[in-house]
């Protein structure tokens, strides 16, 4: 395995700056296609997070960081280097893209600060805090991954939804290291199937067998006897535990405690101490259109409507365990 | 409302002779076009069942039934009119078509039985046979429908899951004419969006409002509090109570009760008498490329597996009631 072709392993392969652009691996193509988006402002960046050519609340946080960035090189070039206003009003921007994540809103207000306290060149002092969050998010991802792999025993089968990050691919990495044989089953995740082109993708680079079901087939396999853990990532986890995900998180959540299935939150960072409960996590409603449309094609007639809330909220009492860089948090 | 361009409320409107072909309009592409499948022999008839031209255990019993009719025009033609071998073998090749549904295998036993027992030429037989099944079908639907509507409170909003069939749509009519205003949430039902083309658009033709989400939404919507009933349909139901149905309905059912959500089958004509305990019914495992593709444009890389059972097992204390053209049967 060579880890410079996962490319989902380190945000720096998808997400990295090419000259004066923004590259973003757009991740609605992979694994068909390895296509690039040029992003040459920060508007270009907002509309790239909302189209979800990026996701992840990591790399969606860091991808709008370098949309900070390419604003604030924007004002150097016209002589508006400490034109606060209207950073302030890029990250806003930025921010708004998608609501849900907690580390967008923490990266973008870190940044300014730091551009508020440091003297250099604002683009300069955001590039380099970026550099070291993708450092820190690396060491978070693998300090994560390491401690989740200690669960896993030879011959699991787990469960996978959306792309839970690069936590569990170093999970996956360091289970195989330590000579344990672990099968992967990769949800879909209806609409934009990153679990059929995202996560099953990267686990077979991995040189694991990885197996796609849709989304509806979880508590079939897992009423077999198929599936003996659960792991999912967390877009934001407040500080009474609750998770929030990627929709379709909650009701493999409540599956897998009907069956006893272990169900493991890749947790990174931790908790947002800015988020006291749950019910303070805004749900994105996406575009309908986007359940409607299937790659263009329109799946039903023209009366019908549809809903897409992008996450969902699982509470603490459906979760085993909250892994994160610092260790296994169990539920008590 | 027309009923008659409400195909789906009754068999005879998408099944039906056209000369000496069986015409069926193709469910795969439903509603965006309405296309004729036309199947001039047995052979031509079980393919479309296995490849799903036709869906629902009733519709895909008539189907054969009408494939097994074919069947005996080719002997009587040949004048091997009582080569009851022959017709047996072509009973064999469409029972084999699908093995899950209980009706299939019931209707080509009747129809043989009949063929044996009657002097009359075969194929009149079968098509007599036919005939009184699609008349029956229609009552119990229409008995069945009656029977559910009684559950329905005005302002419910119901989810279902696949297409239940022409039960349903009975149901929402009749509560309709009760003045009873319902709002109906359709899972897409993945993999062949079988919620998102024929149940979304069925009853958006019904004129009521109709919601499409994906198979991971259903808990999330149910926690909100926003679904009031669930129903689905079932391919078999076992005499222990197990309800055999489209994959999907298990989940359904395990977060319904989560959330106290009330969770009906459409029963039709009730439990399968040869059927004695829900681990008796066959699990049709399909095609993993119905997966793994999407509309002919594969999901992910080619070294990636997938899985396809069409259907999974709930059993009876998941339901709160199973409803045939008898009444509501509770669970106990």
């Amino acid at each position: 395995m060579n880890e410079k072709t996962l490319i989902l392993m380190d945000i720096e392969n998808s997400v990295y700056m090419e000259g004066e652009k923004l590259v973003i691996i757009d991740r609605r193509k992979l694994p068909r296609e390895i296509a690039p988006l040029y992003c040459g402002g920060f508007k270009d960046v907002a509309k790239a997070i909302e189209d979800m050519a990026v996701q992840g609340a990591g790399d969606i946080a860091v991808t709008a960081g370098f949309g900070l960035y390419l604003a604030a090189r924007e004002l150097e070039k016209k002589g508006e280097g400490r034109n606060e206003k209207a950073l302030e009003a890029a990250a806003d921007r930025l921010r708004a893209t998608r609501p849900t994540g907690f580390l967008l809103p923490l990266l973008m207000r870190n940044a300014l600060k730091r551009v508020g306290k440091e003297s250099g060149v604002a683009s300069e002092v955001i590039l380099k805090y970026l550099r070291q969050v993708i450092h820190s998010a690396r060491e978070i991802s693998e300090a994560t991954g390491r401690h989740a792999e200690r669960v896993l025993d030879s011959g699991d089968t787990i469960l996978t939804h959306c792309f839970p990050g690069p936590a569990l691919l170093f999970m996956l990495k360091y289970a195989k290291e330590n000579g344990k044989n672990i099968k992967v089953v990769c949800t879909e995740t209806r609409p934009y199937l990153q679990g059929s082109r995202l996560t099953a993708w990267s686990v077979s680079q991995l040189g694991l067998d990885a197996t796609i079901i849709t989304d509806n087939m979880a508590a079939h396999f897992m009423s077999l006897g198929e599936i003996d853990k659960v792991f999912t990532a967390a877009d934001r986890i407040a500080m009474d535990g609750t998770v929030a995900n990627k929709i379709g998180t909650l009701q493999l959540a409540i599956c897998a405690g009907h069956f006893h299935v272990p169900f493991y939150v890749l947790g990174y960072g931790g908790h947002d101490r800015n988020t006291p409960k749950g019910t303070d996590i805004p749900i994105e409603e996406r575009n309908p259109e986007e359940v409607l449309y299937f790659q263009g094609v329109p799946v039903s007639a023209r009366d019908v409507k549809a809903r897409y809330p992008a996450f969902d909220l699982t509470p603490p009492d459906l979760i085993t365990g909250i892994v994160t860089q610092s260790g296994i948090h169990l539920s008590t």
